[in-house]
């Protein structure tokens, strides 16, 4: 046994696992890496557990790797060989909810839908949602600054944290478990470690704001001309009911292409549209919320700003809809191998952004299959692209493509995924090299022995 | 001349004034310390010569006041003696609208009112709004992450911020002109440099996200029984009308009768009430957005939540509601020496608060004149007290009195306005060794050699 983990298990006794102890699930995340033994694997269950691995591995200079729920898609949470695990699986549980203050306190290791519960159960709502809430962690939320399908109502998961409690590098814990909206007391520090992807501190409790319960959920599918029709229609409405939508997904021709013909779902319309909008919006208790959707529909059908619109009138309907939007989770049923993009682009920029993949893929390879959708209220896009015989040089041909296309156009390569492992090499092609000397000097101050999820982000 | 004025002068021409040169106005900010004229004032045109001024002024070591409207009030932009002032005030302009991205890019001199205009003109909202909106600058608006009262619907001046230009303390320039709602493209800096009271970099550039603008504004002055009532009042209104909520300030028992007895208006209700409300929202176009906001308040009355209500029929009767919000601006006129604060409590602790208050101020001055108002939807309230013959000791036992209540109730000492110079000696109540220490880690690595706004915050 090497020093630091005879340190750790004097200090943690069977809090330490290593060897043929540590559970496969804690070899890899979600990002397809392929799996890696930790050191030794340490589940704590305080924050002061925390604090004690943080300073005996910082004495130590041994690198750690922070899990949460492991459903990370950019390879932040999955081992490399050397590293300790630090896991926050065991530290869950809701501490409180003060309904007057509408916030949450949490442990940073509790499941996403266990904070969703415990807000439904005070008759509110947890503003964070994502595909991955029965799995990802509260804390790795906050780490990553998970976004999700309602952002455009919500925000990000930064808009939704009023408070942390972490632990530096040196095992020092800093605490702000701040309930209030406005508080200008001096630098914001947890804005640092929200989106950090565990590089500059142990996330382990955290506050949450939570918002009033939607009375009564619309849901349709629209058909529009353009993508510049689906921006005045999500302004429009966005004037007309402030604050009602809570999804404006878009997709776009070729993925509605598969959709049917590849995934053999329905056509949702009779004729071709080149923009399908998922829209759902909270108006209100029944009968009115569903009048006044409908109505609000029709008037925009009569302006000819929507080609065509269904509006679900059951919980079936409203899983139909669903299902067009949700095809990618079964492309490997269906597909080649994928590689898949989570961009965005200056709304201004998305007609071209567009245009100019299309233009390219048809050139260069006439024969994949790709789509293009998401969350476009937000600029963000989703761009999956399936090509047979896919080889790392035509992965990297293919990356090159999209990475500066979405550069060329003051987009991101990363909207809300992060950059993790998988993106790191591509991080100066969306940030210039000021920006990356003033992260690595904020690194530097947090982490000066760089022992927190070192060869991430950067 | 100085050696450093010098540089300055060959690098800057006449854009460096000294002594007689410097107007009046530079002299001192909002925050009533006496004014101190700087041994220079530099009048930057362009991000290049502010990053021509910080790095001649890095060379010598000399520290720097920035100044924006100079509006603030907690003393960040009044000088001290020896230093040299950096004012923004010829760097203004809004640089681009974009429409489909809803977004405003300026440069950060331009007031806060140019700002908004240019956002009305293309038919959308600036989500930034206060009272000193004709002086203030968006440079010094971010700076200090102002608030302001719509921050209910809007938030602060973080939420609307997406983008910065920045020149660092050693004169290199940072730029993330970003549009976009998302981008988890590496750690999000600009969060560092917004709410950090000119003491971390001087913003130059800022990009806003912008709003649909509200189709009808309905106002309503409303009596609650309690504190609690207008919580619930507070939760319903949102439920039912979500994002349409833009005004909901209280007023305190002792409030409206210094605006009765004292300032001279005619009592809003018949009966005393212990809270008032000033409400607004966005009910859409009329009529049906007045016969909503009146069948909405009919509701609340009849089930006893509002005691009394009235609705606003005209642009007078508006003015009329607001001129009680607003007397605190007059009490200069008829009130002895006030000290104010801005502080946030948990709304599950604002009763405990306002009873604290009222029980020591009986018991500790009896004569003296408070009251308690502000935005309670974001936790912040203001707390102005006028005694008799106010002198240095007199002011600090209320300061104490004030500060150790909120920070006892895990409030803040600073909801918006900043700490600045005046409130840098109690930050440690509101927050702990660790924390502090982590924000003197940040200005050390962003401003080595302390010259950016020194004494300010830490
Ligand atoms: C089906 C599916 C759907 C998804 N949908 C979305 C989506 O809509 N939007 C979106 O943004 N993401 C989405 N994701 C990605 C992923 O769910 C999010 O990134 C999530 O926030 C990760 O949480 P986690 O607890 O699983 O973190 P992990 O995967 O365990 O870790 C992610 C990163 O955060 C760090 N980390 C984790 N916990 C902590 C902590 N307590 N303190 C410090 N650092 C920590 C890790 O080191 C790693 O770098 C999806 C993933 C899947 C599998
Ligand atoms: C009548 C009135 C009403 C007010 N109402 C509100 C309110 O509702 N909410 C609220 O939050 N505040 C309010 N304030 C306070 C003040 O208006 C805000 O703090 C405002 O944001 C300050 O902007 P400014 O341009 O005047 O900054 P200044 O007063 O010039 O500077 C404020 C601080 O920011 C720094 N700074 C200024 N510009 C820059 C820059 N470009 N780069 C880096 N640092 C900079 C300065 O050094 C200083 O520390 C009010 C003030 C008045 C007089």
């Amino acid at each position: 046994m090497s020093n630091v983990i005879e340190a750790l298990v004097a200090a943690l006794g069977s809090k330490v696992r290593t060897g043929a102890e540590i559970p496969i699930r804690n070899h890899a995340d979600a990002s397809g890496l392929p799996p890696v033994s930790p050191k030794a694997l340490i589940l704590p269950d305080t924050t002061e557990d925390v604090s004690t691995v943080l300073r005996i591995c910082h004495d130590h200079e041994q690198p750690i790797v922070i899990q949460g729920g492991l459903t990370g898609l950019a390879g932040g949470a999955r081992p490399e060989a050397g590293e300790i695990a630090l896991s926050l699986e065991r530290m869950t549980g809701v501490e409180e909810i003060d309904a007057a203050s509408a916030t949450l306190t949490a442990l940073a290791g509790t499941p996403l839908v266990v904070v969703q519960q415990a807000a439904e159960e005070a008759g509110l709502l947890c503003g964070v949602d994502l595909g991955a809430r029965g799995s990802c962690t509260i804390g790795g939320n906050v780490a990553t600054n998970a976004g999700g399908n309602q952002v455009l109502r919500y925000g990000m998961t930064r808009r939704n944290t009023l408070g942390l409690e972490a632990v530096l590098a040196d095992g020092t814990v800093v605490r702000s478990l701040n309930k209030m909206l406005k508080n200008n007391a001096g630098y914001d520090w947890t804005q640092l470690l929200i989106g950090s992807e565990g590089t500059l501190g142990v996330i382990t409790r955290v506050v949450l704001g939570l918002y009033p319960k939607p009375l009564g959920v619309q849901t349709a599918l629209c058909a529009v001309g353009n993508f510049e029709d689906a921006l005045i229609l999500l302004r429009q409405i966005q004037q007309v009911h402030p604050g009602r939508l809570l999804v404006f997904e878009a997709m776009w021709r070729e993925f509605m292409i598969v959709a049917t013909e590849i995934c053999g779902l329905p056509p949702a319309f009779e004729a071709d549209h080149d923009v399908t909008l998922l829209i759902e919006a909270d108006m209100g208790e029944e009968p009115a919320g569903s009048e006044a959707f409908s109505s609000l529909l029709s008037t925009y059908y009569e302006q000819g700003l929507i080609r065509d619109a269904v509006v679900a009138q059951s919980q079936a309907d409203r899983n139909r809809f669903w299902a067009y939007r949700e095809t990618p989770y079964e492309y490997g049923r269906f597909l080649p191998e994928e590689i898949r993009f989570d961009v965005s682009v200056p709304l201004n920029r998305m007609t071209e952004a567009v245009e100019h993949l299309r233009r390219n893929m048809r050139v260069h390879w006439p024969d994949a299959v790709y789509v293009v959708f998401g969350h476009v209220a937000d600029s963000n896009i989703h761009i999956n692209v399936a090509i047979d015989k896919m080889d790392e040089d035509l992965k990297k041909a293919v990356q090159k493509l999209v990475y500066d296309l979405v550069s060329g156009l003051g987009g991101s390569i990363s909207a809300e995924h992060g950059i993790g492992r998988i993106k790191r090499p591509y991080l100066s092609l969306t940030r210039t090299a000021p920006e990356l000397e003033l992260m690595r000097a904020m690194k530097q101050t947090l982490d000066p022995k760089g022992i927190l999820n070192p060869g991430r982000v950067l």
